[in-house]
């Protein structure tokens, strides 16, 4: 099972937490846009993406959304598995950005390692600490920066992780992530487009000059 | 030293381990209004308050400031000692909001017994999950709440912390710890006091009904 050579700590553990986690370990596939957390479902576990991508929001009562961070291959979601920890209170939703493999621990085989394990322990420490900073870093951009600076970040970050300068997006998608309703991403998009920063069509951005749009996030 | 009947995991730690930790403990009382962590400070300790109170905020590059979480006795500050961990990657700025005294263990020796010990890792983890909830919390208030909901909810709780109905705040400082501007306050105070839920004098804010307050927050 290639879960060893993905979980850092592996070798730290004991030969009889080895056998508990490889006992309960199971392995998902999902489709792109599965919600694989949420909505005040149960203790999923913990996450560890094999191949593809998550991305972890926060919903509104009313609907709307805001991505809080993404999970690539290698990462792992603690959120999914809040019923570990009496200190965590509170919920996120977990959703599939691509086609998505990914193992999962129950939240309970992982409590019972970390509470003789200062190694699992102190591993899930950084995880949390990691999150954190991507929060306050989020929490900055909300009470601080202007919209305009925010939506070029997150076209330039996004283009980054694709790979590509011509995004697959929806109006509508973009205020997800940003917490934005779509007529404020509409308005802003136009704007850009204006100024020759991106070039817009049915269902995609196009990024033209990445310069410009990095010069707009520095303010 | 009455340390010890302070931190929770005190008898789970070994003798060498209880050695290190008292020899390196230092006490610090200071005044209200100090300023004990932050501002590209180095990396202060960990804090634990023997009495008083302590409030930790962001603040923006242009000076504006969000309260983010109040350490009251026994609580324990994690972020003053952000070396401790390579995944803090955030800064913070803590006050004394009181007269206040405090246990302060230097970063490095904590994360020396972190490293062996399961239980102050998980403990440590317990503290970031419980800072990490109440910052989501915030989040979910600074992005989807109205602001006469923030703010009659921060004049309930105020009461609550100072057990009365009578609390010596300016709107500047209301202002700092919702994070908006002093003028947003001082508007929003006129109509709550219009309405009868507030008595208004100079430097004073005088909760009449906390019972039309709490409807406010309920929306």
């Amino acid at each position: 099972m290639d879960f060893e050579a993905y979980f850092p700590i592996w070798q730290k553990l004991s030969a009889a937490q080895q056998e508990l986690l490889r006992g309960h370990l199971a392995e998902r596939s999902v489709k792109k846009g599965t919600v694989v957390h949420g909505g005040g479902m149960e203790c999923t576990g913990l996450l560890m993406v094999k191949q593809g991508q998550l991305r972890a929001y926060m919903l509104s009562e009313d609907g709307r959304e805001i991505t809080l961070y993404r999970l690539f291959e290698r990462d792992m979601c603690l959120f999914s598995a809040s019923c570990m920890m009496n200190s965590i209170q509170f919920d996120i939703t977990i959703e599939a950005e691509k086609d998505t493999t990914m193992w999962v621990i129950p939240a309970e085989i992982y409590r019972q390692i970390m509470a003789d394990s200062a190694p699992a322990a102190n591993f899930t420490n950084e995880i949390m600490a990691s999150r954190f900073s991507d929060v306050m870093w989020l929490m900055d951009q909300v009470l601080w920066k202007r919209f305009d600076q925010r939506l070029a970040g997150f076209l330039l970050e996004e283009a980054n992780i694709e790979g590509t300068n011509t995004l697959r997006l929806t109006h509508e998608t973009i205020g997800k992530h940003l917490g934005n309703p779509r007529e404020v991403v509409t308005r802003m998009l136009k704007y850009f487009s204006g100024e020759g920063f991106v070039r817009l069509s049915r269902g995609t951005v196009e990024l033209c000059d990445t310069e410009g749009l990095r010069k707009i996030v520095e303010g």
